[in-house]
């Protein structure tokens, strides 16, 4: 949800009963039936989010619900059901978007219980999904200085996928990093998050909610992208981890580290650039 | 979701594990942390399900809501939490929006937890919600013969509040009957739905599911409606409940029975007439 709306949004709100997290993470976390539960909702939009020139409609079902799976991912717990609701124009291959929503879930073990259908101008996806978690989700809230800043692969593969011709399969088919996630959060990861709008946005991000400040000191960079897709790219789907010992996860790169001037926002020698990949509206 | 697509999306979907009722009702049934969770999402459409000329942004806030809570109702159930996911259209007034969402949350206590926020050319409202049960839902599949089929209300204000100048409030704040499918539930009803898509759409459903007949003897009129906006109107969201003994709900108005012959369809002495008000696309 975006940043502006999410604090008009929850100022609106009541507060959350102790042990509920609403608004503001990747996931909601709210008890249910004596456990709890992962709750989370995104929507993909043509014309903003995805080009059908450029995608198939069953990538675009694909990524709809492989999106909503990365915010259970970002929180360390496990994809449960969804909640499917699609806006299709006239002519539209309903069936070939489902190929691609049902592949999705399939993958992640995720059920698809409902959803709803309804005509409309321009093809919107719109997913909500549940998630379990053994234990203490994973909040973006709980870096602290000295913790290490970690990604679960390189960055900018989405936004180099995006400008290729055709177009490459990371930015069609986007992974949800379930199983990376889980193993943070065993592993002791103290913050996660998804990188869905890039770093520049999201690790400040994490930092604001932690309260603490973000040096960063080597940005791995996706084969055939460039620094600046790295960095700015959106979409890519890799979590975003602080953790104190780097060394209990496997295949993750240190990126830089968490340090205790919660105004720090440093990429080597120079401040991070402001900026970042955002739906504007 | 539209009968077409259920049949074609749950011909895609493994078979639900045992307990589990997945697509075909009001609201799907799933395990949580040893207790059940209704799950239900439905989404409205400018151009589609309103228009902004005829009602304001803050109704079609609410109504997204409240339809959604109907669902929950419809199983006997209570609304728990709520994910909002919203496409505007540059310049929309998006706090007046939230404004109805709230309120309708506020009114069905049902917590807002997350949602979604995206640009778009038309005004879409796709709301996912989560509820709780205390005993069995009750389905739209329960119904036996020789059961009282009753309506929580007379038909057809929705109809007639749409055809109105200025429209009423029927149409712009539909009210979910969250009490009337508890007490239901509580006094033992066989089978219940909420009547979205008009009687005549929707009871045939009711029967089919059942695999009983229905004969309707007596319909009865909001005020101010026709006998036709309360056959085939939609959106009036009254419960239609199949009870053995209707004596033991307060405030209902039975319209008929099933029978044990599972193709009749009757209206007084003729067939019940085809059609009703179903969203085409």
């Amino acid at each position: 949800m975006e940043r502006s709306v999410i604090e008009a949004l929850r100022a609106r709100l009541p507060a959350p009963p102790p042990g509920d997290l609403w608004i503001g993470d990747d996931a909601a976390v709210v008890a249910c039936g004596g456990a709890r539960q992962l709750l989370a909702a995104d929507v993909v939009v043509e014309g903003v989010h995805f080009d059908l020139s450029l995608v198939g409609i069953d990538d675009v079902g694909w990524k709809a619900l492989a999106v909503n799976v990365s915010d259970i991912a970002a929180m360390g717990g496990e994809a449960r059901h969804a909640l499917v609701s699609v806006v299709v124009p006239r002519g539209a291959d309903v069936d070939r978007l489902y190929d691609g929503v049902t592949a999705a879930a399939a993958a992640y073990r995720c059920d698809i219980v409902g959803g709803d259908l309804s005509a409309g101008e321009r093809l919107v996806v719109s997913v909500a999904i549940t998630g379990s978690v053994d234990g203490d989700p994973v909040l973006r809230s709980g870096a602290r200085p000295g913790d290490a800043l970690v990604v679960t692969g390189p960055l900018g593969a989405a936004a180099a996928a995006l400008a290729a011709r055709p177009v490459g399969d990371a930015h069609r088919r986007p992974r949800a990093r379930l199983a990376e996630g889980r193993a943070a959060r065993e592993a002791g990861a103290s913050a996660m998050m998804d990188l869905s709008d890039g770093l520049l946005l999201d690790l400040p991000r994490l930092a604001e909610a932690s309260g603490v400040g973000v040096v960063v000191d080597d940005v791995p960079v996706a084969a055939g992208a460039t620094l600046e897709q790295a960095l700015g790219g959106g979409e890519d789907y890799e979590l975003l981890i602080a953790i104190d010992d780097p060394g209990r996860l496997t295949g993750c790169l240190v990126i830089g580290r968490c340090t205790s001037d919660p105004g720090e926002r440093r990429l080597g020698d120079t401040d991070l650039p402001a900026g970042g990949w955002e739906h504007t509206w």
